[in-house]
Parts: C-alpha cells; sequence; structure tokens
C-alpha cells in the first residue's frame, strides 16, 4: 500500500478496509488497556476511527492484543515443516517469530536456511531469520555443512534476515577464536547505531569477568538463565533476558519472580525448542502470556513481554503494538483472566478463529537432499573395548539438557563393556550420517531405564547425525539402520524388530505431515520406548541433546567423548584413582 | 580498541586501564540502584570488577549515571558553536545530543550541517544528527538553503547522521506533499527492521485522525505536546513522548504526571531550544532528571529517561547504560537525594568535574560564509500603507511560542499605520537576509511593551532572516542595519544609537564566544529592551519565533502574514464586519 493511500484512509478520506469496534485495547506503548477501535487498511492499522468501513467487526467484550512474537526458537524443534507450524500456532496468537535455524542449517547449509524463509512465504506466519553462529556447533564433530563468516556475510543482507543467531561457542568467545570473533563482526563495524545487525547469546551459568567479557564483544541476549541470581547478573550487565519455556528446558516459573513494572521492557518469551505435543497441548506464546499472568504479572506487561519487547529487540518497529503505520498482526482474547486467544488478524486479515487456521498455506518443495549418508556398518560397529575398570558416564538429569559426568565401573563381557542393565547403564552410539565417513562415537549413559531394545534418531544436537541408545550392540545397529532407510527419523526397535517410528524425511529433522500427526506419531515411539523400560518423559528429546558439547557437562559427538567444562575431547576410560566418584555414581 | 584486547580486559587477563571504585550504580538496564565498580579500558565498559587497575577512582558514596542525552536539541538556540557548548553542558552531564541542526542548515545548508559534525569532533561531546527535513520550513519565507530529499540522500548516510529530524511540515504530510513525503521516504523502502533510519516529529496540538495519518506516515516522536491529554494521546498512537523543557516552552511540570514505571520507556527528556543563560543557571538534561525527581519520579526512572530512553529510541545501542562493550560516558552524582553532577567520564576519561570542563575544547573554523545578504534599504522600506481600517495583529503570549491572532484598528498617521504605544501595537518587520532579494514583511505585533526605539536580530526561526520590533520606521531601519554591519547578531536602538547588541558572526545565529559571553551579553540587550519599555522576560526570543509559520496562529514572514491554521498568506487588512474581534483585541 502506498503512503499516500495510507494517510488518506488514516484521515477518513476513503474507506478503510476493516474497523474492530467495541473492544479493548492492550497497549503496549501506553501500558494499559483502554477502549478502543482499531481501523485497517491494506493490512496496515491506520488508526482509531473511521468514518466508513467497507467491513466492520463488532469485538464488544472482547480484548485486543499486538499479534505475539517468539523471539527465538528453533523450529526444527516442532519436526514440521513452517506452514504446518504456522497452521499449529498462529491460531494461539503468535504471528511472527525470530528463528534461528540452526539444526537444518547444521544439515544443509545455506539451502536450509532458504528452505526456511522460502517456505514461511507460503503461510501467514512472518519468520525473520537470525543466522546461525555455530553451524558446526564446534569441531568436536561432523555436521553436514559448514558456515563461516564469508558464507554468513553472503546471507546478512537478506530480506528477513535480523543478525547473528545465538553465540552459543562462548569459550570461543572468550578466548577470541577469530572464526568466532569474525562471525561477530558481521554485526560491527564503527557504526553503533540501530543500522547494527543483532546478534544473540547463549551462555548456560556464565558470570563474573567471563559474562563481561562476553557482553563485551557484542552478545546481546540470553535465553540460558536457570536460576533467579543468573537472570539477574545477565539483566544488569545489558543483556536481554529471554524467558524460556520450551520443551526439555523450562525456566518461566524461575525467572518470573525477577520481573517488576521497571525492568520488564529487557524480557522476551521465547520457546527455543518446543515439542509438537507441548506446542498442541499447552500453546506457544500464549501458554507463557498466561501462565505469567497466572503467577501474578500484569496482563498488560505480559502480553508486552509478549510483543513489543521483542520488536524492540530486534528492531522490528512496525510490529509489537497496535499502532498507525504498524501491521495488522492482532490478536482477540475473550477477556482479561482467561486470554484464551479466540481470534487473530494478520496483516488485517482474519486468518484464524477458535483455535483453528482458516488461512490457506502452501506446500514448500523439499531440500534435494536429506543429508542421509552414512558409512558402513558392521556387526562390531558398536562394540566398546574395555581398556580401563573406570569409565566416564554420561548422567543425564530429567527434564534438563545439561548433564553431570559420571564415574562407574561398567560391565565387561568378553573384554567388551556391556550395558549394566540393573544399574541403568546403557550404550550409546553417535554415527556419522552426512558424509559417509563411517565416525562412530560410543559411550556410556545413565538414566534412560531402558530393559531391552534400543531407541535411535536423525534428530540430535546440533550435527544432527544419528543418536542411539540401547541395551546391546545388535539393538543399536538395528535401530541406526531403521533411521537411515526412514530417510531420518527416530525409531524404536526391539530385538531386530522396529515397533514404532516417525520418518522425517527433510533434512532428516523434518516431517511432511501435520503436527497433530507427528505429535501422535511422537507418542507411539516414546510409547513404544517406555514398554521397554524407559524412565523418561520424552527419552528422544533427551537422547537428542547428549551429542550437544557447548552444554555442560559430560556429551557424545560422533568424534568422541566430550567434557564441556573443558571443552575438549575425553576417552571414555579414566586411570585408576576414581574409587570415590564411581562410589558416588553407586550410591545415586 | 579491537574486539580481542576488550575481551582480554574484561576476563582480567590484562591491567584494565580505569577502575571506578565503591560507587552505587544507577543500573538503567535492571532498573535499580546497586552497588558495583566499573572497570573500563579502551574508553569503553569492559565490567564491573578487575584483578588490577592502571588507575583507581575511589567513588565511595557516590552514584554512577550513564551520560545524559538530550534526544533532541537545536544547538544553534544555545548561540555559541559546538565546542563551547560542550563546556557548559558536559560538565552538567550531557555526554551525547541528538542534534537537528535545523537552524544552520536553513542558513547555510549541508555546508552547515558539516559545520555542526565537524566542530563536534573537536570537544568532548557526541553529537549525533538528524538531518533538518523543512528546509526551508514552508515554501512561505525565504531561506538561505534549500535541502530536498536528493540533497538529504547524499547526507543520511554518513557517520553520525541518524535519520530525519522532525517533520514540522505536518499539513505537508497530511495533504501528501510530495516533497515532504519523498524525505519520510528516504527512511522508508520495504526492510521494517533497525536498519531503517529514525523519523522524529513535530505535531502540535494534532489529534485524531490526522494524528494517525502523521503517526501512519512513519513519524516516530513527537516533542509539542503541551498537555496531558495530548501527550497521552500520541503515547497511545505510539509516538516516542519527548518532554521538552526549553527555554521559550516549558512542558515537564504538564507532561510529568502521565508518566509511570511501565510506560516510561517510551518518554524522552530534550531541551529544544535552550537559551544560554537557562543552561548556566538550571543546566541541561540534568535538569530535567532533578525537576522529575523532586515531582517524585523515581531517581532510576528519571536517569532511564535520560540516558537509555534516548539510546533505545536511536538504536545507540552503544550508550544509555553502564554496561559491558558500552562507551565508558559515566556521571558521577552527589546522592540520590541531590542528584548534583560531581564529574563526568567520557570514553573514559575524566573530563569535566566540579562543573568545569577539563577537557581541552578546540576552535572549529569558521564557515566561509554568514549568509548576509540584504537587499537595499530605503526609508520607505518599513512604512505600511493604510489600506484599510482593521488589521491583523500578532498577539503574543508571553514564554510560549505560539500567538494569537487579533484583530485591531490601527492608528494612521499620514496613510501610514504607526505604532500606537498606549495599546502596545508595534510594527514588526522581517527583511530577507540571504540572497539580497530586498523582500520586507511587514506587520503589527502586540505584547512587546516597548515605549520607544527598536530590537532587531538575525536569530529568527526558521529561516532567520533579520526580524525586528519597533516603535518606528526610522527606528526599525536603524536596528536592521546594525545586525547587517555586525555579519548577524542582536541589537537594541534607541532614536539612532545601537544601545546594546551581541554580534553572531556565525551564520548570524553563533558567537565565537564562551556561553558565558553570550549569555552576559544577551542580559545586556534584554535590560536595554526593558529600559525600552519591553515586558516581556526575553523579547529576543519572542521575536525570533513570530516569524515561523508552522506554529499556530499569526505569524509574519519575509514574504507577508500567514495565518496557520490555514498555512496560507492573508493579508495585513481585513474587510470590515470584524468589530467584534476588534472589539476584543481592545478588551484584552
Amino acid at each position: 500500500m502506498k503512503i499516500e493511500e495510507l494517510i488518506a484512509a488514516a484521515r477518513g478520506e476513503v474507506e478503510v478496509d476493516l474497523l474492530l469496534e467495541g473492544a479493548e485495547m492492550m497497549n503496549t506503548l501506553s501500558g494499559e488497556v483502554h477502549q478502543s477501535d482499531v481501523a485497517i487498511s491494506g493490512g496496515i492499522v491506520v488508526g482509531f476511527d473511521s468514518p466508513s468501513a467497507k467491513e466492520t467487526l463488532d469485538l464488544s467484550g472482547k480484548v485486543l492484543a499486538p499479534g505475539f512474537i517468539d523471539g527465538h526458537v528453533h523450529l526444527e524443534s516442532a519436526m514440521v515443516t513452517v506452514p504446518e507450524y504456522a497452521r499449529a500456532v498462529v491460531p494461539r496468537g503468535t504471528t511472527t517469530v525470530v528463528a534461528d535455524p540452526h539444526e537444518i542449517a547444521n544439515v544443509l547449509g545455506a539451502e536450509g536456511i532458504r528452505y526456511v524463509l522460502d517456505s514461511a512465504r507460503l503461510s501467514p506466519l512472518s519468520v525473520y531469520i537470525m543466522l546461525p553462529s555455530c553451524v558446526p556447533a564446534t569441531g568436536m564433530e561432523s555436521s553436514g555443512a559448514s558456515l563461516d563468516a564469508e558464507a554468513l556475510s553472503e546471507l546478512i543482507g537478506e530480506e528477513g534476515v535480523l543478525g547473528i543467531g545465538e553465540v552459543m561457542n562462548y569459550p570461543g568467545v572468550l578466548f577470541r577464536d577469530p572464526a568466532v570473533l569474525s562471525k561477530i563482526g558481521l554485526a560491527g563495524g564503527r557504526r553503533f547505531d540501530g543500522s547494527r545487525p543483532r546478534v544473540d547469546g547463549h551462555a548456560p551459568l556464565l558470570s563474573g569477568m567471563d559474562l563481561s567479557a562476553y557482553v563485551a564483544a557484542g552478545i546481546e541476549s540470553d535465553h540460558e538463565s536457570t536460576s533467579i541470581e543468573e537472570a539477574e547478573e545477565k539483566l544488569r550487565s545489558g543483556l536481554w533476558i529471554m524467558i524460556r519455556e520450551g520443551t526439555a528446558a523450562k525456566n518461566l516459573d524461575d525467572l518470573l519472580p525477577l520481573v517488576n513494572d521497571v525492568n520488564s521492557r529487557r524480557f522476551l518469551f521465547v520457546s527455543d525448542d518446543r515439542h509438537p505435543s507441548d506446542i498442541l497441548r499447552e500453546g506457544h506464546v500464549d501458554s507463557m502470556v498466561r501462565r505469567a499472568v497466572e503467577a501474578g504479572l500484569d496482563p498488560v506487561v505480559a502480553i508486552t513481554i509478549a510483543s513489543q519487547n521483542a520488536a524492540e529487540r530486534f528492531g522490528l518497529r512496525n510490529l509489537g503494538a497496535i499502532a498507525p503505520g504498524r501491521r495488522a498482526d492482532i490478536v482477540v482474547l475473550d477477556d482479561l483472566d482467561e486470554l484464551n486467544v479466540q481470534k487473530v488478524l494478520k496483516g488485517g486479515a482474519v486468518v484464524a478463529e477458535g483455535g483453528r487456521l482458516l488461512a490457506p498455506i502452501g506446500k514448500a518443495p523439499r531440500p534435494r537432499s536429506s543429508s542421509m549418508k552414512v558409512g558402513e556398518i558392521v556387526s562390531g560397529s558398536f562394540d566398546i573395548k574395555a581398556e580401563g575398570s573406570l569409565a566416564r558416564v554420561i548422567g543425564v538429569i530429567p527434564d534438563q539438557i545439561i548433564t553431570r559426568s559420571l564415574l562407574a565401573r561398567p560391565k565387561v563381557e568378553g573384554g567388551r563393556v556391556v550395558a549394566d542393565l540393573d544399574r541403568d547403564l546403557l550404550k550409546i552410539a553417535i554415527v556419522e550420517r552426512h558424509r559417509g565417513t563411517g565416525n562412530v562415537g560410543l559411550g556410556l549413559v545413565s538414566g534412560f531405564g531402558l530393559a531391552r531394545g534400543a531407541i535411535a534418531t536423525s534428530v540430535a544436537h546440533d550435527s544432527h547425525n544419528i543418536a542411539a541408545v540401547g541395551t546391546s550392540s545388535a539393538e543399536i545397529r538395528r535401530a541406526v539402520s531403521a533411521v537411515k532407510e526412514m530417510n531420518g527419523g527416530l525409531v524404536v526397535v526391539d530385538g531386530m524388530k522396529v515397533i514404532a517410528s516417525l520418518p522425517l524425511p527433510i533434512a532428516g529433522l523434518l516431517s511432511d505431515r501435520s503436527m497433530e500427526e507427528v505429535a501422535e506419531k511422537i507418542e507411539e515411539v516414546a510409547g513404544a520406548a517406555k514398554d521397554l523400560g524407559s524412565v523418561l518423559e520424552d527419552p528422544f528429546m533427551t537422547l537428542s541433546f547428549l551429542c550437544l558439547p557447548v552444554i555442560p557437562e559430560l556429551k557424545l559427538t560422533d568424534k568422541g567423548l566430550v567434557d564441556v567444562n573443558k571443552f575438549d575431547f575425553v576417552p571414555l576410560f579414566v586411570g585408576d584413582g576414581g574409587e570415590d566418584e564411581a562410589a558416588s555414581f553407586e550410591a545415586r
């Protein structure tokens, strides 16, 4: 719409397209609820009044809010395409997401990022991109692609790209890794005004002078705080605090008490990694708003965090509020108490109603490759030779993506380490799948509780090799092969039989089905894993983070076991003298 | 400083330059006061701690705040060069200003803007530029230069330039003047992210659908609200509210009650036009902070408005807070009650102490021309032929820049209108001075109270022609000639004698002396005007706004009398039938 037409519509010289009448408005600019009509033309809010409108919507008794913005999300965690994601979240009030397509970029590189941008255009969801800064996440794993500063520089000027995504490699910042600093440098330069691209952060437990160094390097946000003290220090240091409420990591209850009227402007709501069933059951940003209000936050403040703050953090000056010149992305809520989303307008059109998407969505062409090229797997591929008596064990903490680094005396049979079901000591394998290197990382894990069989997945952060946990080498081998045969996905194997599976043919990460179908399948595979003895709520989610070597403490990649605190490989077996630690494991 | 060095300093690997110890800190990010040391290296805050520092400053008992930012100022109103301005305001805590060099640009065009940027580099004050959008302010006056969208487009990418300055021509926006829209368009384009330049507004009394249209066109701020209702509507509509406390226009007391913890983020403090004596006596942004706190605002909120909010509004992400990576522009206050500025650090160096600037300032070379080219003035130049019995009169409102449009039956002698001292009906003249056109606008004004003599000035918004008010044509002529002879400035004439003057040889707007000297001279000229009978606090300030045809109601330019509400010329004399209005004038 031309600016002249906008002005004419705003002044009432011509009919506006749509007039929303009679509702109360959550004004995220004046920080209050007040009655106001809303006039819309050409998809843009032109004002609060109009002498005539092509269409009028009576919304008496309802409450208008700006469309919600998820300030940081890896869409791939929902395991569906962007249009199918939109079908699920837009009816919940989310009209914009700032996505870091870190997962698909680790598999497909720039092609993956462009696939997300292209497929977003087929849906009523606005998707902005923060370019993945850690592809590969580390040099300690094999990814499907590598995006260095030069590769990113070709993408950073593209429409829809806002800056550099979460700099997970915080040690790389602290130790001044030139490859990391040159990526941050893409957002730097001498100009410090608004034209500088944004840089998101990721710094779990970083504190004191190291935190200061990380912030001084140009990082502007963080979504990894798990305690109020951690978030408070980061807030004081100048990081935008993204309150994350994902599936594996939930921080809202812990961080909310930090928010007050004055500092609330520095907070965002983000979902980071949220599972299909959680989205379908609880919702999306709307669920965070409701939870925050239940916990005592002023509804206007909660809505402002969910919209205006994200718009401000990312310089999206046409979003975040219902005001002249801003895009008419509007959520119609039932009332101020329940805050349930009844209708959603996107660019001035009603695109969702009663939880259902009305707008048509397209089907994006699949990327050319799913990057499923696994090296030869033989019968001994998953055997662990007993090269010591004391071994490192990845200790799973339920509902957390951090692990503990434990020590245990593994069970050995015929010179080989085998799973010890009595002590819940299983074998874990990470199989490189992008370039057929044949790399297989092997280790031990505790916390899954499988009594038999194996599970495997091609969703395995961040390089998305094939991760498997099982009670025997043979079953692990069967599970890995099944994933390969599906061109990616999740499987549960009992003996030599696949008893449940979810195919993810797009990059080995995404289904081409609806979120409901995917959620159902996930329930099936999780149920099947439970049948095998799994004690975890979501063993696949847990498994998918066990190879992420930027989250403490002990992780496994296709190249080997990583002590994240040291940010280096460590052998599976340790020398003697670890008796006490081993004892501590036994006593858990 | 290289990013690697910054990180090393932040981590405590090397000595930092300076450690501020023992003070409390106004944290504009977490919205609280808390104890914190501050470590500085290379002019940048690197953190809150350091094992070793080259220099340590014990600030126990003191309070640190981020350097203050004046969000909108016409530096020319202080009538001194930028370095001399810095000498006055930096010791008050102002470390950054966002200047709209509207006055000097109206005289010298792009050369004037570059002169401001260049001379700012010779001082410890950071000066960012919003490009004057109204040069000339209107087509109804003759300015020294013209800056159309094309001319502005050459400047908008320059370092230090943040966007388009206050779009005073709001009727031009509403009526879709292509010249105005193309200037706003420089900040537009398809990208709505942070890379879009800023656009400041100026919309006194604009309301309802016209306000919506103005905002929808892309205008983002306003500093013209005079009532809480006006500011509230603009706040709700999405404009940043710049609370102005200038010399001629003071809005702080009226608008402050609107500010609360939640909406405070959308407010800035600006001085707009502040006179030298006010700066020297009351201070600058610091005075607004103190006044706001006296009026009951939380000191942290007041300081945040004075720093972080302006930084955020203009996307100056390295300013506005004392936090890692941000420039070490820091104000040291005595305590939380008095909020007096004791020391000022700019880029990590103590540049002011106890109200005195310590840092050296340079002297910028004068622009080549002062644009003082007055057409021939003859004895009849200031005569007004009596072409009717009822004339329009500019009615001055003390301490306001708006005027009333009055009607009166002027005193006529020998077919010519003469001043009527009994009714305080004086003659006013605007003499074109840039191109020697010989244009002279003539009119009547009420409210000055001069009993004899005349005053004249080359500071006359916005085209800065020579404005004169006097009791006789001869004295007006003498005053105008005196201004011309000084190459610009302020004069007071009694009979044929200049009894006081302030030369302003730089563009006819600025002195090359210190602010103290200028203030003294202003007092002299104001005193001299008072001796002639002036009843106004500052007759030159009032006079300087009487030719500004974008502020209601009745103004005079070199081209004639302007009814600002109609935005058109009107004749001095009106037809009959205005008896009632004339009576109302007499009854004032």
